[in-house]
């Protein structure tokens, strides 16, 4: 199938250069486990040509920037990318033409984990959780990485089964040893959920808990805010505004989702959230070189291609970023100050409803990339051509 | 502002002629109500002028229709629309260009109705609740309205509070009384809704309940699929889908939400879920001149302007709509049974982004109609006249 | 009816004299609005004897303190509680034996506030709402109030219809002006809510927000934690810990909620959360002479009887308190740091599971009161007798 | 810890014979897979003790009821519970004191239902999950084994990637199939589930498309409602009202959930909501030797100890279940007729809150056992015997 619009070829009237100029900054960073194989408790099904080795990651990884031109970085999760030489690794991905970005870390796989990493009530085990993370900032070194990204499953299953206050002070504490740890170019990210794997309490489950948390760290320390993560209901880019407003908006995780944390293709669910969420982002200064935000994807290819799943994601993005620097602004503030709710509404709208991808297809042609990325991934041969050579070892996934 | 791609008069691609003409057949009921004043619980705020008669209400539903030539007919709510003479209601709006439609019943203003209606314990309140469905269908016979469509304030706010089996026997008595009654050309539709006056239980919560009770009635009894009535994170498409399946679904009241039953403008909170709606209508045979489905609209405009409120909302249904017909079966199809899941979604959200405005804006202008129809109506100076004409008198709003 | 447990009197177990001594501190601060009618967008029912003045709305407030001596203070909300002479309105508050307690302020009912107060984009009506703030506190000076409640209904209904970032801040800046204007011993506590009136976005929605508004006012500034204002799901015992911790809850507003912000009688809905909610107040150190939270209801009595409804509610929150009181913390911490999850849990539920009304009605029956509040009201004529007195005026209701 | 209210042995008044009666009637079935390890997609934790065989997790079952006398049969899960030969399954579980009970189908883990299995398009993938459900009727022959039991993990993560309507004619044929098939005795159970695995659509997401599927099929056709497949908010006990009023409610899985499907112990998480669910089956007649419902669990036990966690939960079943058979029905009819809210709900929470621990232990010890199972079960040795016994084997859990 040829997208309906590419057909068209003129005139092309959306995006203006200086839009253009901006776009050609955009930089999505890809996780290495969105390559490999993942799934639900009930069932994780594999795909042929998964990768095998961290480096297999990132050479698909490198590959959807050769075909999108939009996603120069590949985050590293630590144990699943552990490998001994991540000077090596650095190489191998610049090689390849990205560069090693996010290290994320994980206490929720080792078994001593079970009741609590971080926030554990025995020293001996809050210690080695917090040993972890300073193996993560030596690896950051190594890689060149700016960001430590920490995702906590700690939480608990029944009331009364641990002290929530307690478990909040021992955080506290143990943020702060890491933060002391971190090299002068580095930053702490403290990404929230709102629940699972902890199905009573968590112990970071929303932007507060985040934000107070991270407050008490220093400048280094911001809030990741994954789209996922929310309260049915939540007004995302309310969140948005207010992290960028209080200087604390560190990092994006996108995803989709239709109930839980679904961790779909960012943009799949809701295009029109994701575009509201952009806009705040640029309306609020968090987009562009000057920017303390970093953009990420976080996603689970349960049943899609994960290749084509990737390129699909960053132009979502791109798509919905075209859309968000569309916004007629001076026009709408207008609209805003007279009370014009109709109007402001349908200038978001206007914004939202133009199609701005013939446009960027001829952006991506004038770069001598392919106007239509998925279909020339799938001309390419690079599916097939993996799904033979990586025959044999083991496909690598979360529990890898 | 004028429309992004109104300023492009050419080339227009996306509408087939046999998509134009299936459009050609659209007609959405507009709720006489809309025109009225509505707020919440803490405050209606007024609008220099909102109608003080059901003429006037009329006139500005016609008002609707002149602009898009999408909205020939107008719901009723009684007692809201209460007249001496239906007859010449009926050709007043003959007279505007529309006719009259839906009649829908009103058991929640009464205070006999504090504790039930059609459910209510005492046999002498739950027949005056039948009675008032009975004057109703004297007055469809009158009005030459089709559907007597039920949405049932019923439900209890503590736990113990009614007995959840006793109601729903006596809901179904007295549906069956008033099914009794119809006209030959009548039709019953059964709104269920989620929540909302009553906070612990609903007497009709759900489509499985509504589906139930008309299941017992006949064919001429019909589920009403409210698209702000459902639990957070509902798909309602498939609900659209199994009550087509199921030969049950009479009627749609369109509007959005972000949380509760908040009646806004249909389109104006997830787009995209619209869009899957009315795919699933399409697909499912409910569009179409053959077809049992009614498209209504039920909303709030509590602080934007009423008519420009409903003209948004029309043309937002049509340009859904045009999206909805602008997917590719064919190729969704073989896409589908490939198990192609990035192509077979690509194929749907390919329709969903392609502007339609520029090809609806022509449509219109082919038949006389301005372009942008939210401009021609500002433009019109009608706002202005009915705010001057109409001073003095009370205006409406449901507590009419 | 009476109470299945009231007709065992010994042995009496369950609670300690220790225990005791923590309840009889216990004072829960009325609202005069839950004596007013109340109801949804769809109708507000009346009921007899509904008070016509501030004083009767007192009156029916004092008269539930003589029932379960746990509700001296009475919350008023300006202007509906308007009157020329607050002196004498508190004289005649402490001639009923009660006090007048947190003013609630109000800026959603002026036309002027369509689109905003605190957060309006026009410097005149911003102006207008930090003025009503003035005059509360000079109503505070006057009855000898502490607290000035400032729960904010701002918010738009669409994207686009306002800008967010721009009414954070001049939020701010409005309530800056206000905290500055409080007297030595006022405070000022902020209130927040997930969404309605308005449906889009609300302008202080989660505790994060009024958390980070009230952090940049100083130690008089405090969050108000209502407990139906929350996302499906929320875990709100957790953000009652973290507000602990971070020394800002200042009070709560109780009610219960199955759907929204049903404002149902407190603990009716979920008790065993209204129950880990009042164990988290105890732990954290919020219960007691020194602690800086107050307890307030904030209900609406649709459609029971109001003064019984109050008297249930703050029977509630004693029984709810009495069982949080009765945790084992010594055997929890033993448990929880043993990771017995089951044997955790089962400490906290033994508590819950206890019943502790047969020691309260002894408790209360010691002095000098009925044994069950709630019988001794119906049998006490007061409700007769207001019906047959407040015939003719206006009952009050918010629209007052 | 003991119990608070086993150390008051007299007097003991909330339970009458006939009470007594009814609860000796009560039969739960337990899962043989909640004493396998589970987890969440992120980990599964072990523990010692784990069984390796269906015949070790039957005879933890029959532990579970030797210290209850409540849990009497034991569900199976196909394939997770193969055997050769399943008339020596059904003798070694009878040795233990136990029956096989309900049989569960299993369709989501060969990789050749990753699109579905009784909706897949192609047939011959639609054919094997049929035939394995033939095959699970075969063993219900040798097991004695009265229903099957059918959840569906059949959905679709994206819009477009599945046709939701033939999907549901494909399930609905499929079903005709497998229950042409049946035995005499036999009863079909379809189980329905709002989302996960599948996070877009799932193919039997609420109860209306359970009852609408069962009711083309015949008498011996019902729903299975578990307690943690609802949307949030959702009135479960309206939904039990109706399917028994329809006649079509099956059988129970029961469990609690905070946020989606967390399977955590019944009653864990709202136990008002549990008593609610029961006092509603005991009203309809749901409960009782000639009620067609069967009560099993279906939960994990992740992080508590399996054997306890179980014994915990029939025990919650058993006090919730005591407590709905205290509810005054009579009086409760009058107040409900007299619309007396206060007292109509009082009535229900006057039997919630009775302690129906001390009689429950009463009614225990009268029949040889302990009156605290948690304390006996601990203090048997049997935990730290098996965890001794079963060294070495591989642990079984879903993926087993």
């Amino acid at each position: 199938m040829r997208c309906r619009q590419l057909a068209r070829k003129e005139p092309l009237v959306s995006l203006s250069p200086d839009t253009l100029a901006l776009l050609e900054q955009q930089a999505i960073e890809l996780p290495s486990w969105a390559f490999g194989n993942s799934g639900t408790r009930f069932k994780v099904f594999t795909t042929p040509g998964t990768p095998r080795t961290p480096e297999e990651k990132i050479a698909d990884a490198a590959t959807v920037n050769r075909f999108t031109a939009l996603a120069p970085k590949v985050a590293l999760h630590i144990p699943w990318d552990k490998v001994d030489d991540y000077a090596a690794l650095r190489a191998f991905a610049e090689d390849q033409g990205v560069a090693l970005g996010t290290v994320n870390s994980n206490t929720f796989q080792d078994n001593d984990y079970k009741f609590g990493s971080l926030t554990h009530v025995d020293p001996v085990i809050r210690q080695k959780a917090i040993d972890h993370h300073f193996d993560c900032i030596d690896i950051m070194h190594a890689t060149g990485s700016q960001d430590l990204k920490i995702w906590l499953a700690d939480g608990t299953n029944y009331p009364g089964q641990g002290d929530l206050r307690g478990r909040q002070d021992r955080l506290n504490d143990s943020l702060r040893q890491i933060y002391a740890r971190l090299g002068d170019d580095h930053r702490l990210v403290l990404e929230y959920k709102f629940f699972e794997p902890a199905f009573y309490h968590t112990d970071v489950p929303d932007w507060g808990t985040s934000y107070a948390q991270v407050a008490t760290l220093g400048d280094k320390a911001m809030v990741c805010l994954d789209t996922g993560h929310h309260a049915p209901g939540t007004n995302i880019e309310f969140i948005v505004m207010q992290l960028l407003r209080l200087g604390k908006l560190g990092s994006f995780d996108f995803n989709s989702r239709f109930y839980a944390d679904d961790d779909l293709i960012v943009g799949a669910a809701d295009p029109f959230q994701l575009f509201r969420i952009i806009y705040e982002v640029v309306r609020g200064g968090g987009y562009g070189p000057d920017s303390p935000v970093a953009f990420m994807l976080d996603q689970c290819h349960n049943v899609e291609d994960k290749i084509p799943g990737q390129i699909r994601s960053v132009l979502n993005v791109q798509e919905m970023t075209a859309r968000a620097l569309l916004v007629d602004s001076a026009a709408l503030t207008a609209a805003q100050e007279a009370h014009d709710v109709l109007g402001a509404n349908g200038i978001l709208m206007d914004a939202f409803y133009t199609d701005v991808r013939p446009d960027l297809a001829a952006w991506r042609e004038s770069r001598g990339l392919a106007g239509d990325p998925m279909a020339a991934y799938a001309a390419s041969g690079y599916q097939q051509r993996i799904a033979e050579d990586r025959a044999g070892g083991t496909q690598l996934s979360w529990g890898a």
